[in-house]
């Protein structure tokens, strides 16, 4: 390969997590991270065991899985001051984390060293040596994080440089410089790097940047042209305060702009898919004016910009939004989305391309329902059903008569909730009511109730996920709510939407497509004599 | 001043609106430029009078308006082909403006020339030179735009530099370099400017960037550092796509990083304000984690972070947020400690580090909420509601009796929800009831109107955010609910948190809180014999 190949270190699941109101479970982190594995990211920064049970069961569960081409990296930071590392709590747990690979932190201005850890500086530049040889040790690739290391170079440029070399010698594979306040500015972060270039092999360098200054992506391209060879980041940007570089941005920059190789091309094309994904899963509205993958990245609005770009896109475009996975829209009249659906179809084994107003007529109810705030790409199994009606291969399995559903507390005792509904399959009705933990839970299970009498593989399959957001534009408890319901019946997920400005309407919908998934799926239908169970 | 001066060019009432969902009247516009002229900007941008009567009614209205710090300043295009000036409503209309400048954009890259206006390079050159000569005449100071000025030099650097000095000849009074398609890369930037700079003069030119890479604050940079003295931009970075440069980042940057003078010290610690302000206008929710002015950009969550932020602000702060009128907040959460519950409880005015006992009697309870799925660092409001009952400075302000929520629906018609609830107020009883568009509006609306006789203040707020997710570990739709509510009065926003299986019951909790937030507010309790109305 003759393209530079910079790698790509993710740190979502770590510093990602320091976001307010970024919290992921662990289940939700391995999903993550099996997406990132998929995407060829080089390096997976899972968590910190040391700091918290949650990351030490995500690392235990990690164990089971095979991931093909990330490595997953377990955080901490260096031994505490005069111990001996294997007496450090923080670094067995590292090594129990059972990771390829380890970063650590460890503080490269002297200001730190002195006034927050309260040691000498000589103490510290053991603690950085010895841990790194005791990771080495123990068979891990070692990446070590100079913390601060810019503002600590401005300070004290020496002790800056001394770290590092400490880190070296003791045998750390990487160095990745950090902007930990986030405050330098490309040229200063330029000119550090030019200045260490002499005494330090950059090949080995990363860069670790924050956002406080609108200059995160700015600061980490500026450390790769001065021959950085790997940055890190979080999708979307999500970290503390401001934000981490957002990893979408630089390998966007990167890959289609300053040609570096970062991943393959397949992977440059599920960027947009990425960016939704961790964003749903952090259940986090996504930014619409996001470079590279937000709704608006290629929209056009204006009258002579959309003209423009009717007669030739590079007018007013600065790149091609497919090779990102994103699509060029049209404010006024929206052309894009066909092939979406089509593609999806494709998955569904069906080649929607052959039959041309079939597929507009999809389009057409998709963009409809877009609209209205339903968002195809996080839900797939309401896509798929939606299909399958289209083009007669699914017939609802049964009509809703009606539901009430009541929810009931008095001073001191706890929320009651009850749901009663009819339903009828084929002209026969089945009236019942349940109880649930919540109105939703228990419509839920009222109506699996009535449908397993017809349907027992109903029993095959539970809920997993259930989530709500308010739209865009909306008003506090009279918003427009969009529910997303991920389900499992043991083989695979599936993922159903509703949107309604009742929350109770939402969930009903993304409920019963939830159940209509799972009954497609069987070749076995109501009609047909065999019933399976 | 040995400080070199920065122009401010403000276009967040021209290109700003052509960002998706920013939309202004002309009343709007006016009092959003009223502001600019107290932040001492030194250019506005208000308008395209010849593209749409709005911005024609707000130039006739801007009319009555002395402007104490800024120039006004209209924007259109240089004339149609093959016309006089004197004979183009574009210019026309850009002269009836009244304003003292006007800025004209006009084509500098050769594929524009040909393949847009489909007119020969010699006719775009004299329409420059035409237009700007006019408008010179009728006295105006004249700002030319070169449009796609970097992707143009790039293609064709002879016509695009013969470009600029045709608008210098033709008396244009500033130049500025427009990244139009936002695809520039800082290091591109900085090299046409250092090319151009021998034949240029660049104190009179400025730089307009757009952010499709995520580079609109690096680029403007680049362009200063390379000599550039203007710099334009939108407040919030609003704009088409990705939007513009940020023209906040930019402040922050150039006066409190790179020593350049831009506004008065006191303008810059209105920054937060203006960014919410003009939020608040357009009606899109602020980015909390904005550069500078985000309710996050000072926030501190990890318990290492909060520790050594306590002890030295510069540790983990890239600059004092009062600068920029922000703040810095500690997020009480599970990784953190004791210190950020004092800490909060000083921004309170209540010194808990004196009362040790009471200290860690709430920090328990803080953590034994934490564990249920609370999670104060997003619930500001419910944290300084717990602290103040702990410490008897709130007492509950009504009692509930009993409520009850129901959702209906039949086949064909749409869901419906109705609440009652019966509260008490010293011992007086209220029963009322009311409908909604969900279970959770219903008990919000029905909950109100019991409340509203009481305490007729509750009237001043709304719900503005309503956010629900499900917590770790869970099942679906049985899963414990985390309900995180945005409130206002108009004065601020505070948030409030529920946590329980149920989600109207979560919901409740987190509607409780949301009032009694805004109760706790006012000195005038309900036992005091003035009620404020």
């Amino acid at each position: 390969m003759t393209k530079d190949q910079i790698l790509i270190y993710d740190t979502t699941l770590r510093d990602g997590t320091q976001g307010e109101q970024i919290n992921f479970s662990a289940e939700e982190k391995l999903r993550i991270a099996q997406r990132f594995d998929e995407a060829h990211f080089h390096y997976i920064e899972g968590g910190w065991p040391g700091s918290n049970p949650k990351d030490l069961r995500f690392f235990e569960m990690a164990k089971d899985i095979n991931f093909k081409n990330s490595r997953l990296t377990a955080f901490g930071s260096t031994r505490k001051p005069h111990i001996k590392p294997s007496a450090c709590p923080n670094l067995k747990a590292l090594v129990k984390a059972g990771t390829p690979a380890v970063a650590i932190v460890g503080k490269s201005w002297d200001l730190h060293v002195h006034e927050i850890l309260k040691i000498d500086l000589k103490e510290n530049l053991q603690m950085i040596g010895d841990s790194i040889k005791y990771l080495k040790a123990m068979g891990k690739e070692v990446l070590f994080d100079a913390e601060h290391f810019f503002d600590g170079y401005k300070n004290n440029p020496r002790y800056a440089a001394k770290v590092i070399k400490t880190a070296l010698t003791a045998g750390a594979d990487r160095i990745v410089l950090c902007d930990t306040n986030g405050g330098s500015m490309p040229y200063e972060v330029a000119s550090v790097i030019n200045k260490i270039s002499s005494s330090i092999p950059l090949n080995v360098m990363g860069i670790h940047a924050h956002n406080d200054c609108g200059l995160a992506a700015a600061n980490s391209l500026a450390a790769v042209q001065g021959g950085v060879r790997m940055v890190q980041g979080t999708i979307n940007g999500y970290g503390e305060r401001c934000g981490n570089a957002d990893l979408i941005v630089l390998i966007g920059n990167l890959q289609l702009k300053m040609g570096m190789h970062c991943l393959p091309a397949e992977s440059i094309r599920q960027l947009t898919n990425l960016s939704h994904y961790v964003s749903d899963v952090a259940n986090i509205p996504p930014i619409n004016s996001r470079p590279f993958v937000g709704r608006s990245a290629f929209a056009h609005k204006g009258g002579m910009h959309v003209h423009a770009v009717v007669k030739n896109s590079s007018a007013y475009e600065h790149m091609q939004p497919e090779l990102v996975g994103n699509h060029r829209r049209v404010l006024v009249s929206d052309l894009a989305g066909r092939s979406n659906v089509e593609y999806k179809a494709r998955e569904l084994g069906i080649d929607l391309a052959k039959n041309a107003s079939l597929s507009k007529k999809i389009v057409h109810e998709v963009k409809l329902m877009e609209d209205r705030g339903f968002q195809f790409d996080a839900a797939d199994g309401s896509l798929s059903l939606l299909i399958k009606k289209a083009i007669g291969e699914f017939i609802d399995p049964f009509t809703l008569e009606c539901f009430s559903v009541v929810t009931s507390r008095t001073e001191n005792n706890p929320c009651l909730s009850q749901a009663t509904i009819k339903i009828s399959v084929d002209g026969e009705e089945e009236l019942t009511a349940a109880e649930g933990n919540g109105p939703i839970n228990a419509l839920d299970h009222a109506l699996r109730k009535a449908l397993t009498k017809f349907y027992p593989q109903i029993r095959e399959m539970h809920l997993v996920d259930f989530k709500v957001r308010t739209l865009e534009g909306s008003e506090g408890t009279a918003a427009g709510v969009r529910v997303l319901i991920d389900s499992t019946d043991s083989e695979e997920v599936w993922s159903t939407i509703g949107v309604s400005e009742n929350i109770i309407e939402a969930s009903w919908q993304a409920l019963v497509d939830s159940i209509e998934y799972k009954l497609s799926k069987d070749k076995t239908r109501r009609n047909s004599s065999k019933k399976i169970y």
